[in-house]
């Protein structure tokens, strides 16, 4: 049974890239395999990024939704767990490229499966991402941590030293993207504001915060029907979460924001919101691990930086090679959790019947579970095939999914207890703010800057 | 009753610098009285400091050792929290300057309470701490949990891709510094490597970890009674802990550390420790703000940064300022947290008598409660008074101590539960490695310093 112990010299190697929902639920399918799984991630937790809005606004800590993916994966004998960011992969020589703090390895495999996943995009405005940061790892949501609670410290002091002009920029707060993450973490700042920090300050009244959510689509959370998202709008402006719609953002910068909106007669006017906070949750951009493959294999990518897959979602001509999850495109295909895993699963059982012999090629035919986002405490939407839930109900299923997920992962009561308690009462456990979230990304980011013009200028004067 | 209420123009503030034990307990002291409280701090929690070696572990989150110290206070009507570094304190104007992102603000007291406590000391030698960084905040502890995990990682690279010599180095973490922080974190390396880390690698065997600890001291936990050190130390190498006492460090770089070691014939030897991990548990030096006040009233500080106080924890010729807790020095109290505590209780006594019109000036007496360290699960070492307590007896006094403190805090079930589960069971919830946690602060440092010698060049190209 124990297959791992049968070790042949031809046992083939199954390299998976990237330890998000589609690397590790890869990993996990090929648990009972003759293979040798090598799962290479630039991260060493898996994250469940559903629930990254929830350590932003101080309700877990890091490690409740970040469990060791080595951890995860530590009883399954097969599977090694390396840390690394792959650079490169070969598909003639079948060989990945891996970093890690500047020194290179390669790994050679018999079979891919690349679920390296999708980063924050700016939609080519990278400027803006110093002043409006995403919402895709557990940097970020530490980053924007210290920025949500560090605003209201600093209204604080401006109140109390009387410069009042400040005040309203520091507790004004943009959310851009009203998709899922966007909506919920609109919600979670009312929450914030409206209750957690209601009694905390002397100078300043939390309540009077003001969230502004921004999307340029005519409606929030886009890929759902259209009558939850009128519940969903309606229920974020009885939160007095302020919704503007068909308002592009042109500009970002330190102290605010420019959205273009859109009047009914189709004229435009540029509109400038003062905000010192800004949340980033519109776009993504797939790995660029996609247009290295697309390069190689002579397809193209999308927009969104995706590869297009074939229908058993291997690369034309590399039925050894599988992408699954956010970096790949097939059939519209919504970048959503259950693609990736379903498509992961899809992937370990076309290698298992290749190596069996067993004919392969069997188009992935994805099972739409339902999705679902949540508001604020009690109040959800979820749409389950032509099903449709709103408020305290909906919200009960979200809570039933995400606590079944949890307890997948964690088997920690723990994380379920202050996840509930924080949830249902009034406190955050996880304020802290620390100098590194505050001011480590920026001095990282300003470095990388100056040693590459230092290297730029050594160039010039050796030339 | 409520005092907070009946406030008239005359109110007097009292303004306390701090949110570590001191501050936090001053003001809470000070709760019933008619005054105005102005808490400033440059962190906006208060740390549990005792427990930061388990934040750096791995064991608990951030937000379970620091809550927010407005939280804590939200509920205290005359108090009033600042975030803020106080960088100057003016005695005769009686005001106190602080700075929050580059902005300054003043604020004048009435009575002042200093307790801005010590920050680490390398004893001459900042150099270190860029390769052996300290444990005095919730960013060391952050920064040291990703070195330890990160060095695992690397290690488990390194011994597969066949880079023996660099596993040694990597799976050797030294703790310089016996006293009850570097005990304890000596014995949590253990407990990580031995049985959390145990079987989650497969290229290496975090059990042949090596543990060294080392202090210049002839033994361990210097302050205990030598029955206790005796114990501790033989305990410690039982777990596997190589315990180097008279070991002077004289060198700290990247790979590794030198210590000098003394011969029983009192002749040297350098001794050079191949080591890429090494946690600084060993000195502690007053924040600025004791020589600052030390100039102004014409008395010096000791080696250690501290400013010497009247009996009654005033200064002298000023009875309206009072410092307390690590930053002072009277009597050769040691600086641990009872220390503090009940020197802001003190001081808001004395406060409350002079408001009172009574008279002043009681002498300052310290009640010894006793002092522990935990050496691993189960095991600790206790004295209070002529008591000398160990092992599995010492433990769970210790265990009584901090549950009773952390529920007094935190009121949170969930950071107890968290904290048994991880502390009999074999997981860590906390793994998480961030990176900024990794390159944030080398990143701000370096730019640091290239601002200042770009400022310093402008300097010389101006002239």
């Amino acid at each position: 049974m124990d297959s791992a112990r049968t070790a042949s010299p031809k046992r083939p190697t199954v390299v998976i890239i990237g330890s998000g929902f589609g690397g590790l639920f890869a990993a996990r399918a090929l648990a009972k395999d003759d293979v040798d799984v090598v799962l290479i991630a630039k991260t060493s937790h898996h994250l469940f990024q559903p629930l990254l809005y929830q350590v932003a606004t101080g309700i877990l800590s890091q490690g409740e939704i970040a469990p060791s993916t080595r951890e995860v994966l530590a009883k399954q004998k097969n599977a090694t767990v390396v840390l690394g960011e792959v650079t490169a992969i070969d598909v003639t020589a079948q060989t990945v490229t891996a970093s890690l703090v500047g020194e290179q390895f390669t790994q050679p495999y018999d079979y891919l499966i690349v679920a390296a996943g999708a980063a924050q995009s700016w939609f080519g405005h990278d400027e803006f991402a110093e002043y409006a940061p995403g919402m895709k790892s557990i940097d970020d949501a530490l980053e924007l941590r210290g920025r949500i609670f560090g605003a209201f410290e600093l209204a604080e002091v401006a109140a109390k030293e009387g410069r009042h002009d400040e005040v309203g920029p520091l507790m004004t707060f943009v959310v851009v993207g009203a998709g899922p993450t966007g909506v919920e973490m609109a919600g979670q700042l009312v929450e914030l504001s409206n209750r957690t920090l209601r009694r905390d300050f002397r100078h300043i009244s939390p309540a009077d915060a003001k969230i502004i959510l921004a999307d340029a689509a005519p409606s929030v959370l886009g890929s759902f029907h259209p009558k939850l998202q009128d519940a969903t709008k309606k229920s974020l402006e009885k939160l007095g979460v302020d919704v503007r719609l068909e308002a592009m953002v042109t500009g970002v910068d330190e102290r605010g924001i420019t959205v273009r909106r859109k009047a009914a007669d189709g004229t435009t006017t540029d509109e400038r919101i003062e905000a010192v906070t800004k949340v980033w949750a519109a776009g993504v951009a797939a790995s660029p691990l996609a247009k290295q493959l697309a390069d190689q294999v002579g397809v193209q990518v999308d927009r969104a930086g995706r590869i297009p897959v074939q229908p058993d979602l291997t690369l034309v001509g590399h039925p050894e090679i599988h992408v699954v999850g956010d970096m790949m495109t097939l059939d519209k295909l919504p970048g959503v959790a259950q693609v990736a895993i379903q498509g992961a699963r899809h992937s370990a059982k076309e290698i298992r019947r290749h190596l069996k012999g067993e004919p392969t090629g069997a188009t992935f035919t994805y099972f739409d579970k339902g999705s679902m986002a949540t508001i604020s405490r009690f109040r959800a939407i979820a749409e389950i095939g032509s099903i449709r839930l709103t408020g305290f109900i909906a919200w009960l299923a979200w809570l039933a999914v995400h606590l079944v997920y949890i307890i997948g992962f964690k088997s920690r009561l723990t994380s379920l207890i202050s996840w509930a308690v924080s949830f249902i009462g009034r406190g955050r456990a996880e304020r802290t703010i620390t100098e590194q979230q505050v001011f480590g990304r920026q001095a990282i980011e300003r470095l990388a800057e100056i040693e590459a013009s230092a290297a730029k200028r050594a160039g010039t004067d050796a030339a």
